[in-house]
């Protein structure tokens, strides 16, 4: 009964065979291995993105602040949700990346920032001439923070007011295929296409053991990014396995089916939750995540059964037994259909 | 014959093995897994160091960098020699990291510092009061960037002249491994009980996939340490892969077979060598990398025949085939007898 | 009719006298100047605080960002409120000088802070553990960038606040004197006393051409003051020109004069808006500034009259004359009666 | 007889004239004073710049430090000869501005960076790809450290140099109307017409009380560079007073006639001194500044008779009274022939 994020379960066995295979005598070093060469152009194809700039990295973090960082000037300022993870959880790495730029915070819904929002904020921003920071680029995440996916309008309608501005925007996409399984539409359809000139394309959280891929549609960003790599120590000498683990992610379209896999036990999750009188789920299931809220005794024995998962809001020990407490479920795309029956049972098992 | 680097060499079975073992289940993330808890008693054993603080991490850029910011404040500069990597291969990490601090460089001969040059660089420094930048930590490699290692005594002294001015050591230990079992002498004894603050404990030249520790002997900097490599998007999401790779590399002493190996290798290709007339080794084989010349014209018949290594002084192309040109030859804990045998066969067949 | 701000208006003429004394012959230069030791006694004894380490800058974003970069590690943030001016109008001076902290805002009313929504934001910051920034230091402004001023309660529950979490408070003292003329206590007892550790205390504002002093209650952070001061280009060679105006400001209480003319032709002001009708102030007259609203034809009136202020919310230029925009009005030191005269006419006499 | 510094003589009666004139009622702040409209279009013409984006800062450490970091990527390094006031009294600002840019230092004889030199510097950087840090601005001092001047055709050949490789070049000109007076030549010709980037254009060793201005000979640099100084605390609110410090500067040709006077008073101090048998000037006088050598004892004599000026190389308390010790000797635009020449005679008072 293992909820507690995409980031504790294993490595699927196909990317483990992929570091065996890759675990063969000699390759170049930082980046010059001919299986990067695949990775590049595959990831190109996905995003039907030829000229696109490709690096690999091994954390999300590293991900969206170095992309961040070549995207924003230290003067400026990032225009973002109260709930992304670049404000609550990366300790300030975009700060620490873009040399102090700032990050300003648009209200979101389950995680969702609206259009008229982010356009209410940005032109709020700026109006002292030099004394105050300059508007820089918008950051959305995708499959947001909250469990919920950007449709293609609405991702295309806060890259129109970011190009209204002449502001870039990025996309954290750390669970970006479970986000694409959920839409019917292409990765370029709700990147470039509508407007995004850089992707955080996330691969740690669905199956891989470590890697990123940061995808850079406008190449002239490409030479500073990878100085940006190097100088913060993110360019891995043996990058043959990263590259092998972005290859096997891509091949056949594993990446797509551990993210039907995870939003498949999601929403099987939900389904079950739904029919529990004492719990209220948040929105409905469309990745992985699922946000809901149920009374401490259940929580209580939840946890004493093995069940594994955050609460988001209040606290497991309390006196009222019946105070409802937010908790977060994540599936992975290991999730084992007897786990989630497990855990339903234990709602049931009052 | 690849002698390019140890980095473009594979990672040892038994680590690929550990790599598997590691990827059942559900583990705790970012650093909270089982195996990091004794990953961190081994290294505390091997260092005689029981309060030492221990992390992991994947590039040696990283475990520098992060190091030297915890023992040096942006006002002041980092003693290392001309030659470090700190200084020469990590495109301004720790002027990054430290947020602007500087690195003033000691001669050095064959890689290694002297005590009494460091002493005289670090009191011409700092004569200015407030107007000049302040003397910070010592940073010294271990086995050096020229193939040699220091030996516990000018280890000893170097940390004594620093010491003295109340400056804290750190040791790049990217190649600790190859150094240390090419002197006679323990862990502790080339590093704290010598005067070393911080050490980063190489794994990745020496047969890990990338992995490299961080042992702060000074416990109290472990949390602004832990922030700090957060904040940099250096703490692993996954991080019981890098702990498998550290646990398998010190269980059994896998790690010095391996730098035994490669510096064995080493050892044969300079004895081989040293019956080459055209060639002149630069230093007696210590560690895993020896530096030499030899003319042109055999530099290019070894290119040409697929052996593989960095010239270093000089150009491959050019008009004078007597010239000689300096190369750098790295061996690797995989290195084939066979290869070297190859390889010295050139030289013979003229 | 001048009230854009009291940056625009004249330096006192006893301190261009204390200029032109100052300028004879030689004196040691970089702060050893032998008034600057004469200026560091005097404010010890303004703030009744012996040990206080005392620095000269010549604008207040520099002795705030200072201030809070001595206060403040990179991986924290800053707790202010979201109208004051290290926020707003700093083009993120703090960040830069912290080397990339955050800022948290906390709601104000009438540019005052409540504890228990400071104690609230505090609360809900670094419960991620080392995933986000961690707590920082608090940083209030008085008189408030609303034309309000903290009581000295006021301000020991926000310093009970953040000494609860062992967080140290700054004071923005940019119009520190307008404050403390208002209030009846001393600077000790709404610094020190109730809580504060840094002080910018105010001049450049209030009558001199360019001096704040830095008062640094805990002496220990002094060097590494100095160094960020040096390092930031804000040492002052010819520093005895710093010395000589805040000599001159604190001389027979010329700063309290200057303020409390501030003040009174701030309050004159306010009292003749009360008995205007269309006119609807924000708050009662505390310091030397003003907020209030009244209709876009008036502030056409004014503005076409040669009135000199801010319209702070609203466009002067609009379709709806009777639309209200918001106003800033500043008195300085030397605000004439008779403008405040002229400027009151404007109004009666549609 | 006082020749520590010409930043401890007195500022221009003219300077302080003007500063009074400037105090009249009310003027537009942070730059917006008419008076710097005429400041910047007189700097203009004294460069045959019209294009020019003109600066005003307070210190010379700032106007260096901004220049430079409007020039340099943190990944780049910056050429400046091993005793440049950037490398060596600047408290590490061009660090700290550049977000961690290196110092890569060119060897100098005289304080004056050869063409050649600089060239071997530049080619032997950057050869390690993304590994090392990047090629940036190149940066001298005209009149150098040591007190010399660069001929027009040194700086020519200089940034020659600097354009073969595309790299931008920086002036310190702390004391570039010393330079100027000293060579036959316009400001333009050893500007921007030899291929100058950006002029710190001093003005505060020069009688002003502290005023320097940044002169961009790329007006595309203009808006960054503005966010940049208001960013570190550099824009002043009460400007004006820096704008009629530089307007009366120019007015006239009064700093011209400034230099020539503490050039001729340094150029008579040498004109004594070489007839002191046990005087050994290193240098011609060229500038304002000398340096030379003479023993132990005259030092102290001189020191107990009131001479002030540093010694720079061994310390007046020794042994060996004949040992010699060096020393710097500043003139400033006030210096009197009864100084000198009562320091003259304590020489041959033996």
């Amino acid at each position: 009964m293992q909820f507690a994020s995409d980031n504790s379960g294993p490595v699927h066995p196909k990317v483990m065979e992929a570091l065996a295979r890759a675990n063969t005598g000699y390759a170049p070093s930082y980046g010059a291995d001919p299986l990067m060469d695949t990775v590049r152009e595959h990831v190109r194809e996905v995003f039907e993105a030829p000229q696109a700039a490709v690096y690999l990295v091994a954390t999300g973090t590293t991900a969206n602040a170095l992309s961040l960082a070549s995207l924003c000037q230290p003067w400026q300022t990032i225009f973002c949700t109260d709930v992304a993870h670049i404000h609550e959880d990366e300790c300030g790495a975009p700060e620490f990346y873009t040399s102090g730029a700032k990050l300003t915070l648009v209200p979101s819904v389950q995680g969702i920032m609206a259009a008229d929002d982010l356009r209410a904020v940005i032109a709020a921003t700026q109006l002292g001439g030099v004394h105050g920071v300059q508007r820089g680029p918008v950051s959305i995440t995708q499959g947001t923070e909250r469990g919920t996916a950007y449709t293609r309008d609405q991702i295309g309608a806060l890259c129109d007011v970011a190009r209204s501005y002449g502001l870039p925007v990025h996309l954290d996409g750390a669970r970006f295929a479970n986000a694409l399984v959920a839409l019917e539409c292409s990765p370029a359809e709700i990147t470039w296409k509508a407007g995004i000139d850089a992707v955080s394309f996330g691969g740690t959280k669905n199956g891989l053991m470590g890697v990123e891929a940061v995808v850079l549609f406008d190449p002239a960003l490409a030479w500073e990014f990878e100085l940006r790599r190097k100088r913060a120590g993110h360019l891995f000498s043996k990058h043959r396995y990263l590259s092998a683990q972005m290859a096997a992610y891509l091949e056949d379209g594993l990446w797509l089916d551990m993210a039907t896999r995870a939003n498949a036990a999601c929403a099987a999750l939900a389904a079950g939750l739904e029919h529990v009188d004492q719990v209220a789920l948040h929105h409905a299931p469309v990745i992985n995540t699922l946000y809901g809220d149920w009374p401490r005794h259940i929580h209580q024995r939840l946890h004493e059964a093995g069940a594994v998962y955050h609460v988001t809001e209040g606290v497991l020990t309390g006196d009222d037994p019946e105070e409802r407490l937010s908790a977060r479920l994540v599936c992975d795309w290991s999730a084992a259909p007897e786990a989630t029956a497990e855990f339903l049972a234990l709602f049931d098992g009052r």
